[in-house]
């Protein structure tokens, strides 16, 4: 880990200073929103700045440092940005499928909708947490299968969903939609995200106004963001989007992201078992696509907006990103490496998420996104 | 109106002073978060502050302030807190069943979930507007009747909703759900609110996950904030409730409040033609019922937490909240004053929403909410 605001005092931003007015008081907030307002131009050549000082000719002589460079695991670390709205998508046709397989239609598995536009909801941003932070398992209401009046008490249902997501760099004005083809200009970088969900709770409550209760206990976000320009070598086709969407939602080029990502169970005291490994680059709506269906009613979006990608799960039930499709509505229990099973998660599981992009010897990390389930007070 | 800023100078605040470190500085924000973070006991002193200092006796010399009570209407008015999460409620038991009767099954029209919890959604913080803003338009998708593939301009059935709105105080820590009994220590106070609302985009997008870009477009709330302490002497008791709710939606005494709204429609150079008179009383659901249910799954709040009521009917047709109930889903055209009609609303028009409270001589007033439609550049 590198400390911005020392880069700034050995001069590493001089050359940038007189256009954007940056000083070490800039770099020393605990969130990154006050350097993301100026945008991914901004961004492009701040990293350019930093990658030159870190460079092997050591220009600023940062070597004479001692201890300049922290290891990670060494610093207690936060959520990136101070989140003004928190969306949350659904964009992984194969959970999409999924869930409509187990709670809607088998044969009619996708809503008319889902094919034709980034289907999302706005979640709640006060209760994102970094990784780390204790999940305590929620309560609330629940209609259990035969009860013919609800039952309140701790979630039975508890479940991790394996998302990515992407915060917002820049801001617009009300009623201005960002171009699908320029939405990336808006876009700073990516994270890992656990939207925890209470699946009893939710199927409860979600019709007709969508998830609230089922979600809004915790969310999770790593530490870092990853630098769009970080993933430029990493961009990839997506799927073969059919039907053709709207023009607003079409742009030109690859617009995904081929990244690698992992979650895994670790009971207490026990070994960690992975439960899924699957890609980002089979999610069949990009961020464009995203970025530009949120605004083209005129919505604004402000720095440090969160858009989570949705659940995201691969083809076969080993890629499912959650573990509503991995046991499959708890018809399918999976066998962890200390011989217990699940269907949801216990207290006291840890889950774990990995993300990593690799090629031609570069690595880039998303670093581990780490949740523990403690049971309710109550 | 009167300058906080001022008051504090004069000496209006010194004996609170002490207990809350507050000084003029903390009257000179735009917005209200930095007092109400110390929640209802102090808003509770500070009202009583003001009351003593406007009283008349006048006893800080304030008839020497020249102009020092302004008139609203030459004062520019935001909305009065920066908003953390904004939470949109559903709780008119009027609405929901109109809304069934029309999109769903007319002889099950509350769907089971309805009598046992207040069901809400989250909705957008950065497009909440003050009185006054121009409301344009939105585009998007929409399917329309006999169509086989969605289209895509501007929405032909923009709707406002009549709403009012709580504006939360203090903070609580995740995982420390709100007794109902308590709920409205964390109530600072209230205001006028309209969620605009596009049918025809919301229809299209809502099912599974629920309303998005037909609702964060633009949602608008008046200006100043009614203590709760002003509203005591108009505090009635709700509807009776039947099934009766879990024990965390129970609490004791009156939870409703009489408050008189009214929405007109004004065309351009036209005259006003009052649409819709009801009262907030109707609600089935109470703030208190609102805010358990919003933190029984350990959901924090944070202070400027924005919690509206949902589109708030009466029992009869010009009691309903919204073009949609009033016009019976584009069936039933109403004639305005200038002899035209509406199913929902023109380009250029204007609606007004105004709230107050009136008994034994005492008339509080939430002002007027003004917004007027303007046509999509595209």
């Amino acid at each position: 880990l590198v400390p911005l605001s020392v880069l700034c005092e050995v001069g590493c931003f001089e050359s940038m200073d007189e256009e954007y007015l940056i000083d070490e008081y800039d770099f020393m907030d605990s969130e990154l929103n006050g350097l993301l307002i100026h945008g991914r131009g901004f961004l492009t050549k701040l990293r350019t700045a930093i990658s030159y000082a870190l460079s092997a000719k050591d220009p600023f002589g940062l070597k004479e440092y001692k201890g300049f460079l922290k290891k990670a695991q060494k610093v207690k670390m936060d959520i990136p940005v101070t989140v003004g709205d928190y969306t949350d998508f659904y964009s992984s046709r194969e959970h999409a499928t999924n869930v409509g397989m187990m709670f809607r239609d088998p044969a009619n598995a996708l809503l008319p909708n889902w094919l034709h536009m980034p289907i999302g909801y706005h979640g709640r941003a006060s209760s994102i947490l970094p990784s780390g932070k204790k999940i305590r398992r929620p309560n609330g209401q629940m209609m259990p299968k035969g009860a013919e009046t609800p039952v309140f008490g701790p979630s039975q249902r508890l479940d991790f969903e394996l998302e990515m997501a992407f915060v917002t760099c820049s801001q617009t004005k009300l009623g201005k939609p960002i171009q699908a083809d320029n939405a990336e200009d808006y876009i700073a970088g990516m994270v890992l995200f656990n939207d925890w969900s209470a699946r009893d709770i939710q199927q409860w409550e979600y019709v007709p106004l969508g998830p609230f209760l089922g979600k809004n206990f915790a969310s999770s976000m790593s530490p870092w963001l990853v630098l769009m320009d970080a993933l430029e070598p990493f961009r990839v086709a997506g799927p073969e989007q059919s039907p053709t969407p709207l023009p607003y939602l079409q742009s030109t080029g690859n617009a995904n992201f081929d990244i690698n990502l992992e979650v895994s169970i670790t009971p207490k005291d026990q070994a960690e078992t992975i439960v899924s490994r699957t890609n980002f680059k089979h999610m069949y709506w990009s961020m464009r696509q995203q970025l530009a269906h949120h605004t083209v009613n005129g919505c604004n979006i402000r720095t440090g907006d969160v858009c989570a990608s949705g659940t995201i799960s691969g083809p076969t039930p080993d890629s499912y990103g959650s573990m509503l499709e991995i046991a499959w509505n708890g018809t399918k229990p999976i066998t962890l490496a200390d011989g217990t099973t699940r269907t949801f998660l216990h207290d006291h599981d840890t889950v774990k998420m990995r993300g990593w992009c690799e090629a031609n010897g570069v690595r880039i990390g998303f670093g581990e996104l780490r949740g523990t389930i403690f049971p309710n007070e109550v």
